[in-house]
Parts: structure tokens; sequence; C-alpha cells
């Protein structure tokens, strides 16, 4: 006997054939003693299309955050009703749930809410039963009463922790790719897929830029120590665990995956005078906005003046706010002048193995080199190693890194 | 200062253009310091669109009710969302409730829920706040904290009860026709709207086959003493209120409608023996059943034999379920046989006036004869008049019944 809970994203449930499919999956997959919770998000496009119906009556909808969220938690109310449906259709008991109703609690915050904290008590009585329970993703109650989404990657946040409030075995992730890779597949042809990989791996690759999964969903399977299975809705193999460590020993392991980011912006703040809380003054301007600042550099410029250049990176869809604040700055420090480089990228190497393993940032430096490639910034983590380089290089880079890496 | 629920139906906000209409309605009659709920259903043929989903993964979706009215609950949400944008849009502060948060406390018998009571307290603390308050209709929760549908005209029923629940000054109820007619325009040419009707007489004209109104949500009005009016959501021209007792004192008001109901169908037992507790055996039988039994008539057959013709209507929709047991009650009684005659249909006169003029059937027969209809049998209530005629002659003696009692 096992308890698991399984999730399908809405390009697995987007029509009554396919929801009808899932169910048969479950139950083919699913032991006679199990225990199965089935975790749905929406239906194909239901959530563009409620949204194109808010922009009949509003232009601009998420102003009224509130409302928005009663109009998109009916998508996954449709979905756990036919899914239920399907279930009882193929002989098997199930019932479906709200977030309501399988005891989601969620922060206030209208359409990013998070999950405070989950008592499933219906949910366990209706196991206990022997139904399948089937539970709307994406959507908690708040402490109004009233309906709150939790923004991107919603309902594989709500399976993990599920997953966790309910100590299931298990939680498997249904996608569509079959798993992990070493790196995105459509740029580097051997990509590997991985049989496991651990929480704080998975973490740093999806801040670094690999999407499969949100960050969130990662960090609540590591807090409640739920192994996560991401695989594919749409073949029968095995695909990726992520938890805390290896199962098997596996030492050649030093780097677990190279990832890309193109949502980079080079700042570069020329003459800044040498001055201590120089730094502060800046970035302090910068978190009072809310701006994430990721790899920065302090070079002096040159012996004889006493300035120095700071370097740093931003997300292009925070520039704009960025500049402002920067020339403001500037005038009232009178710098030489600040450089917005945009056609950038950050490439870079992840793998918890590296912390004993001096080499491997003169590995990858050297496999840039080889390829040609000038190196603009260089930030480094305990589990990574994160280079800047021109954006027209990306896919030479990561090619470069794998290989160096991973050797077939 | 007055509290008004207002109700608009499905073909009323079946588009955003249309709700952004029904917001903008609902302002232009809103008086400064006025408190306003207003009660929607779900956007034109939403309904049927969830239907056809869950015909697509169960040929009998109705089977599994308490997943239905999950479904079919998303509608009335989308709307109270969508129209709650459309007031904030228009610069007026709005909310929306569904039926469990509006305070909707339902019979557990899913897709034919009954209201059981309202707590409004949120209502109640928003309009407080200046706010205009969205409810969903046709929905409540049960004692197992599940959605439960209301059922036909449940929409209807939900503005009322609310209405009752907040001791509002009036229930305004918008339709595609703009009030209570003296008879179906589309038959009676010269049919007269009335500017007012009694619960009572709105109830029999209901029962009768007056389709306007459904009788629930009539018996609503009448236990919570609640003004309806009836008002196109098309004109601005006032509709026909619905109350206790008229409010100008109308002598001429003996008959207030005559209505017709096709959905008949006759059935004679022949032969049964005059014995005590005949009747008795045939009705509780058909009780049993769940069988609205109508119109009843115990004929001597002839003066020599010791038996009686029993004649009586049941709807076309139970005949199946009727032959069946009356077949088997004539083997055992060994009558003469069965007749079963579904050409015909029920033309009534409604009115609380022919309590004291013993002259009306009288004038209603006569009406009859002088268009040369017979009547097969007569029924009659405190304030109706029933006849059973030639289905084809319905359209002919309903206008000669409304000829004779509303003279031009």
């Amino acid at each position: 006997m096992s308890l698991i809970v399984k999730k399908f994203g809405g390009s697995s449930v987007a029509t009554p054939e396919k929801i009808m499919a899932v169910a048969k999956r479950v139950l083919a997959e699913k032991a006679a003693d199990d225990k199965v919770v089935v975790v749905v998000s929406a239906m194909g496009d239901t959530t563009d299309e409620l949204i194109a119906l808010a922009k009949g009556v509003s232009d601009n909808p998420y102003g009224n955050a509130r409302e928005m969220d009663r109009l998109l938690s009916t998508g996954e109310q449709v979905t756990i009703a036919l899914l239920a449906m399907a279930f009882n259709k193929l002989g098997q008991q199930a019932i479906s749930f709200t977030g309501l109703q399988a005891g989601f609690k969620a922060s206030t915050a209208h359409t990013k809410g998070k999950i405070l904290n989950i008592n499933p008590k219906r949910v366990l009585t209706e196991l206990e039963k022997g139904k399948i329970v089937v539970v709307a993703g994406f959507q908690g109650i708040n402490a109004d009463g009233d309906v709150v989404t939790l923004g991107r990657g919603g309902s594989d946040t709500s399976a993990v922790a599920l997953a966790g409030a309910l100590k299931a075995d298990a939680c498997e992730i249904f996608t569509d790719v079959d798993g992990i890779y070493s790196a995105d597949p459509r740029i580097v042809k051997n990509a590997k897929k991985m049989k496991e990989i651990t929480y704080n791996e998975m973490l740093e690759l999806a801040r670094l830029g690999a999407g499969v999964m949100q960050p969130r969903s990662v960090e609540m399977g590591k807090r409640y120590g739920i192994p996560i299975h991401v695989r594919s809705t749409f073949t029968e193999t095995t695909g990726t665990f992520i938890r805390e460590e290896y199962t098997v020993e596996e030492k050649e392991f030093i780097i677990r995956g190279v990832t890309h980011d193109d949502n980079v912006t080079k700042i570069a703040i020329l003459g800044v005078p040498d001055q201590p809380g120089i730094a502060y003054k800046i970035f302090s301007a910068l978190a009072k906005a809310n701006i994430d600042v990721d790899m920065i550099v302090q070079s002096i410029r040159n012996s004889d003046q006493n300035v120095i250049d700071m370097v740093f990176t931003v997300t292009k869809t925070d520039l704009h706010q960025v500049k402002a604040i920067i020339d403001d700055i500037g005038k009232e420090m009178e710098t030489l002048g600040v450089i917005v480089d945009d056609n950038v990228a950050k490439v870079s190497a992840v793998g918890a193995g590296m912390l004993g393993n001096p080499g491997i940032a003169a590995n990858m430096f050297g496999a840039l080199a080889k390829a040609g490639i000038n190196i603009e910034v260089i930030s480094t983590s305990e589990i990574s190693i994160s280079c800047l380089i021109q954006a027209d290089k990306v896919t030479e880079a990561v090619n470069a890194i794998h290989q160096c890496f991973f050797k077939d």
C-alpha cells in the first residue's frame, strides 16, 4: 500500500477525451490497495478564455484581484468535476474537492497567494473509504473566506504541499517532458536525462533558468521531504526523481546540469567615487524598489584616480525601473556615466559535487575560452558557477560547457 | 433609502457587453443611498456547454449528482466575478459572493436542493460599506459543505429568499417579458398586462400553466411578505407587482388570468366496482409512485350495474409509469378496461374575486359552449376553475374565456 499524489497540468486535461485518458492511466498504475489523490489544473486554454471574458468588462482585470481569483478558480472546479465523473464511469469511486474543501489555507495576497497550511481531513476520510480524491490545484482559501489563486506553477505547489500534508510516499508531476535533463534538449543534442537530482541542485537549476519546475514546488518537496517524480503524461517511462539525497552513489556527478538565462541585462556605473557605503547606497535603493540584483562586480577603474566601476545584472523586465533609479544616483554621485547592455545572457553549471573540486571553475572557463567566448562577469554559489556572455553565443557556450562535463 | 434585490437571468448576462449593460442599468436606477444586491444566473448557454462537457466523460452525468452540481455551479461564479468587475469599471464599489459566502444553506438533495435558511451576514456587512453585492443564484451549501443547485427557476428563488432574509423593500425579477398578462400574449391578442396580482393568484396561475414565474419563488415571496416586481430587462417600463393584497381597490378583478396547460393526459378506468376504498386503492398506488394526479371525476356508469367510471388526469411525462400501475390494479379489480387520451388540454380561469361570485363558473361554461367546445372534465379550487377540453381547441377556448371576462 502506498499513498501517491499525482498532478496533471492543463494540456493533459484539455478535452473530455484527455480527461478520460488521464483517469484510465491513473487506474492502470494503481495497485488495488493504493491510496491515490489527483491534483489537476484548468482545462487547456480555459484560463486564457476567462481572462478574455474579464477584459470584456474591464481594461485592467487584475486591478480587481479578488474577483479575478474568483473567475480563474472556476477553471479547476470544472476539471475536478469531470475527472471525478470519468473515474465513476470507469467503475472507480471518486470524489472532487475544491482547495477550500481539501483544506488549503492561503495568504490573502490575491492572484499570488502562498500556501500557509493544509488540513486535509476530508481528503483522508474519503481515501479511507477507498475513493480516489480529485483536488483542484492552484487555489486556497484566505482568512476572509475568499478563494485565492497561487500564481505561476501553482498547481505543482498544491500537489507537493498536499503530498506533504498527507505524508504521501511520493508526488508525481506529469508534464510534457519526460524528466529533468542535464541541459535544454532543444539546444544540446546529447543532453542526458537524470535518474535523480537533489532538491538543492534542482532549486539552483530552476533559479538559473531551467524551466521544468517552479522553485516554490521544489522548496515544498524539500520542506516536507516528499520525493518528486517528474515524468511524461504521454509515455510510461520513468522520469526524474527530485529528493534529498542520491539513492545510488554516483561519484562522477560533479556537475548535474548546464542552464542558460536570456532575461538578463548588464548595467555598468562608471567612475563611482571609491568610498565606503557607495555599494550600500546603490543596492539599497534598488532593494527598496523590490528589484532583484544578480551578479555584482566592483572593479578598480585605474590606479591614479580614486574611482571604481560598479557592474551588476538585473532582469530585462526590471530594466526600465532600474534606469530611472540609477540615473538619479548617478547625478547625485557625479559618476562618469552608465552603460546598459541587454545583449547578454547567463550560462551556468550546477552541481553539489563542485564543492570539493576546485578545478571545476577553471574547466568551465577553459571550455568557454576554447570556444572563443569572452566572459564579461563571473559569479559563484556553493553549488553553481555562472558566466555572463554575449547573448548570441548562448547555444555555443551551453554546448561547450556540457561537452566538457558530460563526456559521451 | 431602500434595500432592493435585483435578479437577472442568463439571457440578460449572456456576454461581457450585456453584463456591462446590466451594471449600467442597475446604477441608473440606484438612488445615492440605496442598498442594492444583484443576483445572477450563468451566462447564456453556459449551462448547456457544461452539460455537453459532462456528456463527454459520462453517458449519465446526472447519475453523479454531486459532481454535476460542482460543475454547474461554476457558471454563476463566472458571472458574479465579471459583474463585480463591471461595477468597479463604472466607479461603483462591488463585491461578489457565492451561495456559500452569501449564507445559503440548502438541503442535501443534489441538483434539486431546497433553501433551508439564509444567514446573509457578509452581505449586510458589505452593503453597510456602500458596496453593491453580487450574489450567485441557483446555489447553496448543504450539511456536508458541498455545493447544491436549486433546480428549475432556482435563481428566482435565490433572489426572493435573499430579499426575505435581508428584509428588503422589494425584489425585482428582470426577464424577457415586461410583466404578468391576463393570458399568454402569443395566444390572446388583447391580453392585458396586470399592474399587480396577489401571491395566491400568481401561485394558482403558475400551477395551472403560466410560465413566467416558478411557484417556489412566489411561495418564498408569500412566506417573507416580499413584493416581487416582474419586469423587462430590455425596457424601462414598470412591470407587474406580486404582493399579498391589492394596493388599489379593483372591484372588476373577478378573474385575473386565463391559462392553459398542454402537458395533460386523461385516464379513464371503466367499470370499477363501486365499493368503499376503491378510490383509495387507486390513488394511494399512484401517490406511492410519486405521481401527481390532478382532476378527478367519479361517475355512475349505469344504474343497474354496481360499477363506476373513474376519470383523472396526470402529466404526459408520467404517463408511461401510470399505465403500468393502472394495468396491475385493473387486473386485480376486474375492471372493464382503461382508456388513455393524451389529446387533451386544460384551460383555467383564476381570480380571488370568484369566491363571492357564484356566476363565474356558469359564464365560463357558457363561453366554451358558445364556441362549440365540449368540456370533458371540470375541477375547481377556491380561486380557479379548470376545464379539460380537446387539445386542438386550446387557442379558441382561451380566447373565448378571456373575451368573456375581459371586455375591451
